[in-house]
């Protein structure tokens, strides 16, 4: 008989962003003539990039004809787009990172569950650390491929070490006392919009190497950073190519969400370990995963891509993400002046935002979509430590976020 | 420290087109006026049909305005896209697949490796047979995945089960004596060309419902077919729908190796089994593997996709198929001429031919690479029983198909 990977099990519950789809739905069932705004699931609403379509054209037009059509391109993605990523995300920010380093993908959300696949499969091969409240794939990646045991009655997964991000901490966990192998760790941070400071990663690279640790960084709102003391990427730490992968995307920076491309650095100085304590390149590890599992994206996405780094392409990605942050700033101000807590929003596209009258957070969910029709997101669906907030994304038109704001401020008043 | 996954510490060399590229590379930089026409990895040459170039153009313009703009889409793709398979490539052949039963995907050998997420993690879960020759991504994942021991010295790894495909048996492997319980399967089949006739296909769902085994069916060259006796799907089988998962893709069909789009069959009424015996539907563990670890193709590939399936789309691939299926002809035909034994290349893009003067696969690609300065793929590369043999792609155009088989001829004359 085929056995399943029994694994899949484990997981509770659906994946949340399903859980919101399947409340709206009913909601919008039963009152059809409501106009729902959605403020969840962080997806893009602008149209993309001038330079991007451009460039996208051109290349389907190259695909059109005999003597430029292209087929199987390089798995790890075109030079002429890891090239430009290597400069302009990296060297010209004086982070050394070359472009055999770089491994274009379809999605960091993808390639942050893909990673899993070279590192030891057995449950106690890795003691592995998220952040709470952290973002569900890396959570549900490593239940489903059998790295921890079963979730306990609140829902946290045995086997893993849950770094608590609290309004104490500012939402930046401390450096765990315990020795763990694998950290995430995201910043600018979905969902809090907590950043960390070069200080706190520099206390991370330290960590990761004390301990022989690898870092999985995820920079996927790096675009969004306002405060220049602030660290774009884990590389920009001294130490950082010997410790961490760095997960980079061009969904919400160029509004790539419905287009899909994404990159994944791992630098050719970070090492995992065998049973025996050889050390290993990841490097190589991954180019053999990528290649034989994975095909890169098609070459006219790729194109659209790498005009993001054109002078065109970077003043309209600016301008884009130049005008989600003002809508942050809208939604930070609003909510705070009806005397909500209201974190992130600064350096990041998400609100984080304590829900009022001690509610929970799913309470608070049901009462904006059906007293507001807007739709957050609930914190504890990303962990205990998200319980008591929502998240608001601050992906939308002016007009919705404007109007959304005034049902909220009249549904809490 | 952090540990990695030693199961790729077991896989032999490079995978097998690297290793080509690496011979070619090298020939190509001793020999820089050389022309080289390459027959050997199956990439294709012509460029997009028309409609998928008008439906991409309009789906990049959508992309362009607010209103029409698309973010994320569903992961398992859009509905227009899955109803027009459903339709076209099932329902119109009697096989009763509904549109939620596909996943579009980014290309059939990233989801033939992605599949075995879902099975028996461990190294004994599952007894896992697959044909010699044998596109390597079915054994390469599965020795990454932990499904095997080390390689023996013929380069096969134990544990799995190899089922010889042999100019005795047709290039169709017979149905094995012992009990497997994952059966992969490649008609029209790469490398060899060979096909599956009806009653094989049926013998193979009977072994399937005897063994409660599961078929990984790979049908991505179904469009090659000419014969009308042949199925085209698992499906069109009684009981197929029970027992196999099937992998299709736009790549080899409507040109689209460098475009990526592919889509993964898994029926609802396919079942795997816990360690217990319980019975657990796959369609609900790849629902959830596919929603958490992928976000669908880009919403300008699926449009592009949709459109192979409108009545100038149908028509144009056609034109595209019956190409490069005289381009076959040519080869097979050519190669008989001056006495070698060729194979395949009827109803499948790949000629299969017997070297000559019992030389070995990779005497010959040498052979074929420093004389006729033409790129073959060795069969010795697909498997032990592929010794002897090279596999020449028919994707060219017809100009380099005339000039190779003229240089050919004169290499082994």
């Amino acid at each position: 008989m085929a056995r399943i990977n029994e694994n899949y099990l484990k997981l509770k519950a659906g994946y949340l962003f399903p859980e919101i789809g399947r409340r709206v739905a009913a909601y919008a069932a039963a009152n059809p003539s409501a106009k729902i705004i959605r403020m969840g699931i962080g997806d893009v609403t602008e149209p993309l990039p001038a330079a991007v379509v451009e460039a996208t054209h051109k290349a389907v037009d190259e695909m059109s004809r005999r003597e430029t059509f292209r087929g199987y391109g390089p798995e790890q993605g075109y030079e002429f787009l890891r090239e430009a990523i290597a400069k302009h995300d990296y060297q010209d920010r004086g982070a050394t990172i070359s472009a055999d380093e770089i491994f274009v993908s379809d999605g960091s959300k993808c390639d942050g569950g893909n990673i899993l696949d070279i590192f030891g499969p057995g449950r106690d091969d890795n003691r592995i650390a998220v952040c709470d409240p952290v973002y569900p794939i890396y959570v549900d990646t490593n239940v489903m491929a059998g790295h921890t045991g079963d979730a306990d009655e609140r829902g946290e997964y045995r086997g893993l070490v849950y770094m608590r991000a609290t309004v104490e901490n500012n939402f930046s966990p401390e450096i765990p006392k315990e020795k763990v192998d694998l950290v995430y760790l995201c910043f600018p941070n979905n969902p809090t919009g907590a950043i960390a400071s070069r200080e706190r990663l520099a206390q991370w690279v330290q960590y990761a190497k004390a301990n022989d640790a690898i870092i999985l960084f995820d920079a996927a709102y790096e675009a969004y950073i306002t405060e220049p003391a602030i660290p774009h990427s884990i590389y920009e730490i001294p130490g950082g190519r010997d410790v961490a992968i760095e997960f980079r995307s061009f969904s919400k920076t160029a509004g790539f969400t419905g287009v899909r491309c994404a990159f994944t650095v791992v630098p050719k100085t970070v090492n995992g370990r065998t049973k025996d304590g050889t050390a290993v390149p990841l490097h190589k590890l991954w180019t053999r995963r990528h290649t034989t599992k994975f095909n890169s994206v098609a070459y006219i996405v790729q194109r659209g891509a790498a005009a993001v780094y054109s002078d065109a392409g970077k003043q309209q990605v600016r301008q884009l993400v130049q005008f989600y942050l003002e809508n942050a700033k809208l939604i930070r101000e609003s909510l705070s002046a009806i005397g909500l807590q209201a974190y992130g929003g600064v350096n990041a596209p998400y609100v984080w935002v304590k829900t009022p009258r001690a509610m929970t957070s799913w309470d608070a969910f049901d009462l904006l979509l059906s007293k507001a029709n807007v739709v957050v997101t609930p914190g504890s669906g990303f962990g205990i430590s998200g319980e008591g907030y929502f998240r608001i994304s601050a992906f939308n038109s002016r007009a919705n976020v404007e109007e959304a704001l005034r049902r909220i401020r009249t549904a809490l008043a």
